[in-house]
């Protein structure tokens, strides 16, 4: 079997940069290690920004998140009592999209099998060869088979824990990598959500309220890396979110039946270069963010946007100039990105080893953006466009 | 000997809250431990922000200022070779005035004695008494004799070695203390100075190139607190602050005679309440900025201020409300200026338990700072009017 890009990996990163080279005429084959109904279930952020908005209606794969998905215009932040509102429309002149990780999934995986693209489920990636020849192959395995995909170029969309970045020698690969001791316990809830994704940096530590429809809230706690999900009763999970949400009485934060539970624990990575031969990876494969401020899907958007523009280029004008610089040109985009999350995960959570000096100081801090419009906007303009590349 | 309020202290808080107590009608005594000529001959920083100029202009002190002080509309940071430039004004509306600490202090020196006014120099404070009684009292030394200053309150205005602090009650105090292991190694040199305020954010550490006069540079290099004074030739200090400055061909900072040199070492400092009984502090007795974005004087005036307006409520309307929230009134203020000063040291230096990954995200900080007019803002107005009170 033979294609000009293989595409390891069914995540945001493979199936955009599928439909993005499909509409520039290049072909791409994508296997996927997992079951359709495995990726299409993977609950994860589901803040769109601008940028990602954008590519979804140039692909003409907006239809549905138009119709199901919630222009969110606020974002909220509380501390002590008091609520700091940002209006994104006001403080930037746009606004973000709140349509679910795996609802975008979904939407890109059923275009590229009604338009009869390759896309093969259950096919997991064993090993990668010739990288540093014209003509890399990808083998995998499908129905008990091992087979061979050839081709030009491969994409490693293969996420944090894939076989990609594995593949380049160590020596040659610079990896940067900040773990946290806490975790984020999330859950789905059949519960009328608040109006407005609402941060809250409480003493208890921090709590996250968004919606995932008008009936669905979307709800997290900071909680410690040691912490099990089954010593949350739905009791103990609520109590502690309304304490959080300084929601003392009860009557803001609108509970309802827990339906999903996950725990996800913080990292910052960033692994350099993005490519090496002719692999180039994209998303979770070389970086990943800690969860506030939503931006894994939409960095992978714009990581696999640079990777097809330099494809692109490099078929139609017979150049690999573009392609020779990507990680270049996603560097400071990357680490702009990671620093936002990472700065807005500090200012937003306790800390193990915080001082009460540092304590004051990230009170304080909020307590300056809450007077500010000048620091308000430059947390709304990063939490809305940070992801935007020029190309 | 009797008083109104009896000042500790002759530096920038003392002589300010002096002078804002005279013009309302309200006596003191202002008593210093140190000679006139050590008063005025200590370095310190000099960058006045927009309401310190104001107050100096409402209490008619502001001429020499504006004969001499430098308006400065423009604050740069650099890192890897290239400069971000706030223009203060387009940013804020306003501007700083360079004039040193020590040209305040003469001027409000000079204008005290010539009213007339008591300001006692070379007496040191050896205790305070009946500090919770109506009538406290001042015990102090003047010409080899034991002197007893009898006051209806007590101003601690005599920094962070001084006396005030130590006679509250430990139990009754909280401090907060942030000790960096650098220093700013500190020389005035008889060169032409850089237009503007330059922080510069180099691999090899922290520098700030700044100006007294047009003939005179203030110059700073980040070095281990360990660091000696008489390690560092002329020479050295030159190479290292062009490095620094990414001045590479050493054609951009003059370099000229050095005449004075010194050493600070940071910290940063918080004790709260203000006040114990009758007696109220400002200024360094209570508070502490690393040096970065000059608040030190700012933060002390803004203290004096809200002191000098509390005690003019009391004898005007007789009611002690103000001076009891003396401490609450400056709390936001306090932080706010802290974190400011730590977050713009933290933005610039170089730390010795810094990760290569906390390094990249310093450095993405500054590109985001470079390319964001609303960054841009938040800097400039925290540097150009933070210590503005309303009252």
């Amino acid at each position: 079997m033979r294609t000009q890009v293989g595409i390891i990996g069914a995540g945001p990163a493979g199936l955009f940069l599928a439909h993005l080279l499909k509409q520039k005429g290049i072909e791409s084959i994508v296997l996927e290690a997992k079951s359709r109904d495995y990726v299409e279930g993977r609950v994860r952020a589901g803040v769109l920004e601008a940028s990602t908005i954008d590519v979804m209606d140039r692909l003409g794969l907006g239809d549905r998140m138009h119709r199901e998905g919630l222009v969110d215009e606020g974002l909220d932040m509380r501390f002590r009592g008091r609520t700091i509102h940002l209006d994104l429309p006001d403080l930037t002149g746009r606004s973000v999209m709140i349509y679910g990780q795996q609802e975008v999934v979904k939407d890109l995986i059923a275009a590229r099998l009604a338009a009869g693209d390759p896309l093969h489920f259950e096919a997991p990636v064993s090993r990668l060869a010739g990288l540093d020849s014209a003509s890399p192959q990808i083998h995998y395995a499908e129905n008990g088979e091992e087979k061979v995909l050839t081709c030009d170029f491969v994409a490693g969309c293969d996420g944090f824990h894939g076989v990609s970045r594995a593949c380049v020698p160590e020596d040659l690969m610079k990896v940067y990598h900040h773990a946290y001791d806490f975790a984020w316990l999330g859950v789905l809830a059949r519960a009328r959500p608040l109006s407005d994704m609402t941060y809250s940096n409480s003493d208890r530590g921090f709590a996250l309220c968004s919606r995932r429809s008008m009936q669905v809230s979307r709800l997290y706690l900071q909680v410690p890396s040691t912490e099990r999900l089954e010593d949350w009763s739905d009791d103990r999970f609520w109590d502690e979110l309304h304490q959080r949400m300084f929601d003392d009485d009860r009557s803001e934060v609108a509970e309802g039946e827990i339906f999903q539970r996950d725990m996800a624990h913080l990292r910052a990575f960033v692994a350099t270069p993005m490519h090496y031969g002719r692999l180039y990876m994209a998303g979770d494969a070389v970086h990943i963010v800690p969860p506030a401020g939503a931006k894994g899907l939409n960095m992978a958007v714009a990581d696999a946007r640079v990777l097809a523009a330099a494809l692109a280029r490099y078929y139609r004008d017979n150049t690999s100039e573009m392609l020779d610089s990507y990680t270049d040109r996603c560097a400071e985009r990357v680490w702009k990105t990671i620093r936002f999350s990472t700065a807005l995960t500090g200012l937003l959570h306790r800390f193990s080893d915080q001082t009460e000096f540092q304590r004051e100081l990230q009170l304080s801090e909020l307590e300056y953006i809450s007077g500010s419009r000048a620091a308000q906007q430059s947390i709304a303009e990063q939490y809305v466009n940070l992801s935007n590349v020029d190309i």
